[in-house]
């Protein structure tokens, strides 16, 4: 299995509105990328002040599905439209992962 | 269920053998902490060259369980002797999590 993970932080003057075109984009990407095997997501609890704001979490069969994922333009639409324009930073990681979930 | 995801850069001149400590520390958690339900990090794989260095990835029932992570003794270890010595930034997210994995 290889996962995907990236960490995306809002800038300033972010509305609610532009959030949620967010997640209900990320929302609809399972169902149009085949090669997602899991996917999950969230916008961080608040326990920490210097947290970033959402994470997202997809597995994939290997990197060949990763690359797919990245390329596919259900996902490249998402970030050109909604991501891009309220995104202040954004870190990731990708990895080949073994046993656990 | 609510997650906790963290990436992490490591400093110029890190070694080897201190990234494998780091990993051996990690390795070793979900047996020390009994509230970790599902436990996975990584090494980054090198596809984009502005990545992080490791993510891990630890499920919780609840905050609860991610609080008493955070705050365990052989957590609290390996951050001091292992990780802030050759970290050179971390960012990460909580999040409660529906359905996926």
């Amino acid at each position: 299995m290889f996962r995907h993970v990236v960490l995306m932080t809002w800038g300033p003057g972010t509305t609610g509105d532009q959030v949620s075109a967010v997640l209900d984009g990320l929302a609809g990407l399972p169902a149009a990328i085949p090669g997602i095997r899991a996917y999950s997501f969230g916008t961080d609890a608040g326990l920490a002040p210097d947290n970033a704001d959402l994470a997202v979490v997809a597995d994939f069969d290997d990197e060949d599905g990763y690359r797919a994922y990245a390329a596919h333009p259900a996902h490249v639409a998402l970030v050109t439209e909604h991501i891009r324009p309220i995104l202040a930073s954004r870190t990731a990681v990708q990895y080949r992962t073994g046993t656990g979930a």
